[in-house]
């Protein structure tokens, strides 16, 4: 099927075979906490960077993906990844010690969508059996080089967002009964609404994630309704409320969520919510994962979203460009 | 077909159907010069930061390839790009100008062969009927980031490369017949030759180069010798000599070059050659363009180089990972 609006129809349906997810310790009172594989240290007893930090996670997340969809590193074809950090150095240093074919993507926080979307190409093409894809964030590491380290103890208002310490993967195979599937994705269009402010992200993100939440509804001739969840990635509570307001002619009651928004329940030590391109990738491959596998869910949207800002464009006085990535995962009915 | 190897097998075989490339005034000597689109100012006289001229040559080039292939910008089904610069910032800007769904990549000086992989994926998959895929690079915005701005006048060391400022792109559509088609791919690894030297980038990159070549040899069932030109994208000249001493029981001959070493001639102003993600973008989207469009070459291998390090990674004492990917493409000859 050819679609000028970016949408893509995936013929081979292919599956999401397995997945991990691993998160540091202030995310183990998540909602979403039950469903996490594994809890790791924000940093190593012994002497270790940050970003070997990230890295850490990322390879941590890899191995008990390929170990819960019983397969060995040598049988993946291609690793797929992106992380926050300027060239994406965790992810390298995590495809260099995986040793498979790497493909490095940056999209922000949409990052993990457009990982799986690439994997999933993949996968149609023929050309791959299994795909390891997905995304990561690491707090101090994100904070450090986005805004000041953490140990200037910088206050924040009430519209920032706490970037996520997680990795999340997913192992992408052929088609199965058995598991959730991917049937379509759209591919976001970088939007600008002129936002400025670097510590209000929802804001800035909320017209990307419509723009890629309409082409998709329309091009794949659906409604709202016709979902059992959308949910977004890290609009967080105020992000999601703009976004609910834009859709306000839809029926878009509880089927409109964010992973953001619920990712540290109420406690507003954490402001406005989650972000970070761990926070889509922890919940869309854990809780919502095993709710599509028990047949809670038949038929979900998952819109990453990313703000695709960095310091140097903010201190040059530029707008905040954003982005929005979707896959469409189904889990067929048991008879 | 699947393969373990990272090799892919485009049974659709898609064409390239128009290229864009334009460089700063710098480029104007090259001994590709004359297969160059267009010439522009390295900054405008307007009051323009070096990013936004980074995005501004993105632009250009995006332009003069959609012109070339006699289509409009709305007929593009997905923009796919990336730069050295941190969060992709130039491309990224140039996605919400151009207004098209966007994939955003970052295989450092790779990136313009990830992009069109993944390019020729989409259309293999039926989903797309035009993809505009390319990279950038802009020296001076490259330089302050990853080492000193200019202003500082610091010395550079022979094994030094020169940024390329350049922007090429390429229009992908479906095979056709009077124009080069891409038949094959090699999705490179991260190969670590333990090099720390970021000045020496050469010497690092070309393990990576040897195993895209290697895997991809492998994988086609094919010889150096069944190639009218195996072309790498920014080892320069001390890195192509360390390639062809790897490559020595080969008869590589004059089938084994690179862009980088033969960008700016033998002037020693540029010490070792070119670098840049705009490198390989700018040679292979028009000399070797050109070259396969005229018959003059049959079935030419492209190999972009990227070293994945950072100037963070750099301070924290780590070695410098590289990746190189690679197309296959071909020329039917005329009858």
């Amino acid at each position: 099927m050819v679609n000028t609006f970016g949408t893509i129809q995936f013929k081979e349906m292919p599956s999401i075979a397995s997945t991990g997810v691993v998160v540091g310790p202030m995310e183990k009172d998540s909602p979403f906490a039950a469903s996490f594989d594994e809890i790791l240290p924000l940093e190593n007893e012994k002497d270790e960077t940050y970003e070997q930090a990230n890295t850490r996670f990322i390879e941590k997340a890899c191995a008990v993906t390929i170990q819960k969809g019983h397969e060995q590193m040598e049988n993946i074809d291609v690793f797929i990844g992106g992380d926050l950090i300027n060239q994406l150095s965790p992810t390298n240093f995590a495809a260099r010690q995986l040793a498979i074919p790497f493909l490095g993507v940056f999209s922000a926080c949409a990052s993990s969508m457009e990982s799986i979307i690439l994997g999933s190409l993949l996968l149609e093409s023929g050309n791959a059996k299994s795909i390891l894809a997905g995304a990561s964030s690491h707090h101090p590491t994100v904070e450090r080089q986005f805004r000041y380290p953490l140990e200037y103890g910088g206050q924040k208002p009430g519209t920032a967002q706490w970037t996520v310490t997680a990795a999340g993967f997913a192992l992408l195979q052929k088609h199965a009964k058995n598991a959730p599937i991917i049937t379509h994705a759209t591919i976001g269009r970088v939007i600008d609404g002129g936002q400025k402010n670097p510590l209000h992200m929802g804001a800035a993100m909320a017209p990307a994630a419509r723009d890629t939440i309409e082409r998709h509804l329309k091009n794949t001739n659906s409604r709202m309704a016709d979902y059992d969840l959308i949910m977004t990635g890290d609009l967080g509570k105020i992000g999601l409320s703009i976004l609910k307001e834009m859709f306000q002619d839809e029926d878009s009651g509880v089927i409109l969520q964010d992973a953001g928004a619920q990712f540290y329940g109420e406690d507003s030590f954490f402001n406005a919510g989650a972000s970070g391109a761990g926070c889509s990738a922890a919940v869309f491959f854990s809780h919502i994962y095993k709710q599509l596998k028990n047949g809670v869910f038949n038929r979900v949207l998952l819109v990453a979203t990313g703000a695709l800002l960095s310091p140097l464009t903010f201190q040059q006085g530029e707008t905040i460009p954003c982005i929005a990535h979707a896959i469409e995962c189904r889990m067929e009915k048991r008879g």
